[in-house]
């Protein structure tokens, strides 16, 4: 029986093999238990320390002071210059501004619509917004039959009817979709293509119901396409009571007519600027971690969620690794992109930059979900990479990160197209698309700890990133 | 050869053995594919539904303007009976009232504080709100020097020093703790134990820094103790801000006085009831998951999110499973508890009903965290049933439920003693304690959707425990 025995073992130690080179696979992504307890413990500490300073959320408060930072504007120029400031106060090892021509659209002042026509609903007022990018109406407005549909497709398919008419599009953001970002994608068509639709069936403008998970009748405004084959039209948000209004009335009476009067227009491109700063690397200075979000905003409320308080976490996750005295051995840069809204000019511009450069780019993130309660990271990357991450979420966790998945970052990382990873950070997306793009994008709707957490989960990422590589 | 080749097939077979006998222990629990798609559509449809419905955010529209429900007052048997109607319109199978004797307190209209004696700081208003239980200060108020003290350590140590003082407790919660429940637990004790220690070494009365997360002046109440073999000195929460001005002041001005003014008083016990409804088991009726919150509340604000809007999300959860036509095999009972606040009466006369009826308990689930975008189960069971339900977390997280995880359940369910499992329903924290017993409390920071996805939570969570038992 020896050789039976022998065989036996063999097998066994066959199978002992497999198990072990199998856990071998696994364990080699894995810190040890000394190396986890370290960061776990500096983890909790970086927690303990944005949410007693409040730094980034005190810098919140004299950003919303300058006010909304529309592409072009003096006050986005304002807000460039106050990064920059802030940055080097913050003692960032290099702070620099990447000039970026960016669009520039003006509102004006003038946005009003009323019922001009009906016998029942005369003179009633309906609050309007103008889309980003719209063209004006003449001075005396546009004044037509309303029209209403639910899709592209409907208005597509009015053919002659639309002639003359305003086209209402009329479907609402839908409710019962989870995830409000999945609900405003599906919904934002209407927004970008429905001018150039309506214009193709002779249509002179067009209202859209704005896009929102609240129910109030502060208008969401947001860019808009035009199409230089058709008439550019002129095209503004509804308020969603005045559009359950709208909706209503037209029913009962086809024929009343709406006047609308926007006097916003489009000036040459102005010069503008990216905002980058960093610390750089102590081993490997040229491998660099991009940490940012966009410095615009639209020019209602003051941008605080979107992109505000997200951009300034990762502007605070460098001052926090300064304060906390840790010096990242890869180089770990804010830069904070211009004209995300309405043009993307400033991703365009640092992707670029990156393809053309002397750094490699080891990873991005990007914060522009606003600055809810973390979640987790969505990640664009390689299985092997992903999984290094994955069991970084003990870690993680103690910034209330629950899970890091496969799916998209943001759109100015994703420009920096030789990154081995792009993270989009995901706060919770509940209250988001109540303020979106709105007068209710203020301070007072940023929550200082939430704000804050999110700051320590951008800043844990950056540096695990930074000192265990991918 | 062929003997060693059966030899070594046959421990192949062994280790397939051990292998696939593991799998068993673990598939055993799991749920089989078809079962878990089938699960994983009935979740999200239950969060389509309550997200476009909205039911249970309505029911809070009216229980607000019904106002706060604090126990054996006249609003909270209103609201009693509007829960009861409301239950019985929701066309549950049985709905009952349970009575329950409960303390009766009642703030009065006093609640004034002011520095009467200060060369800089005379007639300085103060903005304090009487904790629950205390009693009045005679009719001419309370005037003593401010002593102030971080803890109950340093007022034991004062001895003569607080004799005819009124002791100001000011070690605020630490905003660097992450999860605000363990801040808020870590500072509490100067509320509910400050009067006794106070009183041991003298003291005519309590002031205590408002228990918080938010920079404002609204002060937070809730509940206190006294013993009986020292004097019942009178005690209240002081505003953060005001909290701020006072210890700063009294380090000025050692000998500043303040007088106070409490009118509460402590009325005989009321006649009061817990809400009970139910959808009766088809096949196990006498088998029961306990879903509920309690009913009562502080006289501030309305108790939107303490404890309103998470007992309507146990309601709403079982109107849930009527709307969609779905019978659980075991009886899913909604327990809306009165007196949670100063008392535990209804909890703990539930809890006696329960160890004495016929019924057997499964599960009980508690709602009383506030009604914030869903984040876990925190479970107090064996660690098979444990493993059970972290089976089903693919189905769970399709209404934002990341994990399920050993720990407590909540004040009321865990007088339920024989029940197999108690499950606290854990929402995010971050904004609780800016709000929680103040007038902060308010339908305006409820979430709709945020509030529906909880009650998708629990509807889902009770019916699984029905349908696949632990």
């Amino acid at each position: 029986m020896k050789i039976l025995n022998k065989i036996l073992f063999d097998t066994f130690l066959y199978f002992l093999f497999l198990t072990s080179s199998f856990s071998t696979t696994i364990h080699s992504q894995n810190l040890s238990p000394e190396k986890l307890k370290s960061y776990e413990e500096l983890a909790s500490k970086m927690v303990r320390t944005v949410l007693v300073d409040q730094k980034g959320y005190g810098w919140l408060k004299e950003l919303c002071k300058i006010g909304p930072r529309l592409s072009g504007s003096e006050k986005s120029m304002k807000a460039i210059k106050w990064a920059e400031n802030k940055m080097k106060e913050c003692g960032f090892d290099s702070v620099w501004l990447q000039p970026v021509m960016v669009p520039h659209w003006v509102r004006g002042n003038a946005a009003q619509a009323s019922i001009s026509s009906s016998k029942k609903y005369k003179n009633e007022k309906l609050k309007i917004l103008a889309f980003g990018g719209s063209v004006a109406t003449p001075k005396k407005g546009i004044t037509g039959e309303v029209i209403e549909v639910k899709s592209l497709d409907e208005a597509k398919k009015l053919g002659d009817k639309a002639k003359g008419k305003i086209v209402f599009y009329d479907r609402p953001l839908d409710q019962g979709t989870l995830n409000t970002f999945q609900a405003y994608g599906e919904a934002v068509d209407q927004r970008m293509n429905g001018a150039i639709e309506a214009a193709k069936v002779g249509a002179v403008a067009v209202l859209v119901r704005s896009i929102q998970t609240n129910y109030d009748n502060v208008p969401h405004t947001g860019v808009m396409l035009y199409d230089k084959s058709v008439p550019e039209i002129p095209s503004a948000a509804i308020g969603f009571i005045d559009a359950d209004f709208l909706s209503k009335a037209v029913k009962l009476d086809p024929h009343l007519k709406v006047t609308i009067k926007l006097d916003c227009k489009t000036l040459p491109d102005a010069q503008s600027y990216n905002v980058i700063g960093q610390i750089t690397g102590s081993e490997k200075p040229n491998d660099v971690i991009v940490v940012g979000g966009h410095w615009d905003s639209w020019d209602q409320g003051c941008g605080a969620h979107d992109d505000g308080a997200p951009s300034l976490q990762t502007m605070e996750s460098l001052d926090l690794l300064n304060r906390m005295h840790l010096k990242p051995k890869r180089t770990i840069r804010c830069v904070l992109f211009i004209n995300e809204e309405n043009g993307l000019r400033g991703g365009i511009e640092y992707g670029k930059y990156s393809a053309n450069g002397k750094d490699t780019y080891l990873a991005a993130i990007e914060s522009d979900r606003g600055a809810f309660t973390p979640r987790g990271f969505s990640v664009t990357t390689d299985s092997l990479s992903l999984l290094k991450m994955q069991n970084w979420l003990p870690i993680l966790n103690k910034t209330y990160i629950d899970w890091i998945r496969k799916g998209g970052s943001g759109g100015d990382v994703a420009e920096i197209k030789n990154a081995k990873a792009l993270l989009g950070y995901v706060p919770d997306d509940q209250r988001y698309m109540d303020l979106h793009h709105s007068a209710n994008d203020v301070l007072e709707v940023v929550s200082p700890r939430e704000m804050e957490l999110g700051t320590s989960s951008i800043a844990l990422m950056s540096y695990l990133l930074s000192e265990e590589g991918l």
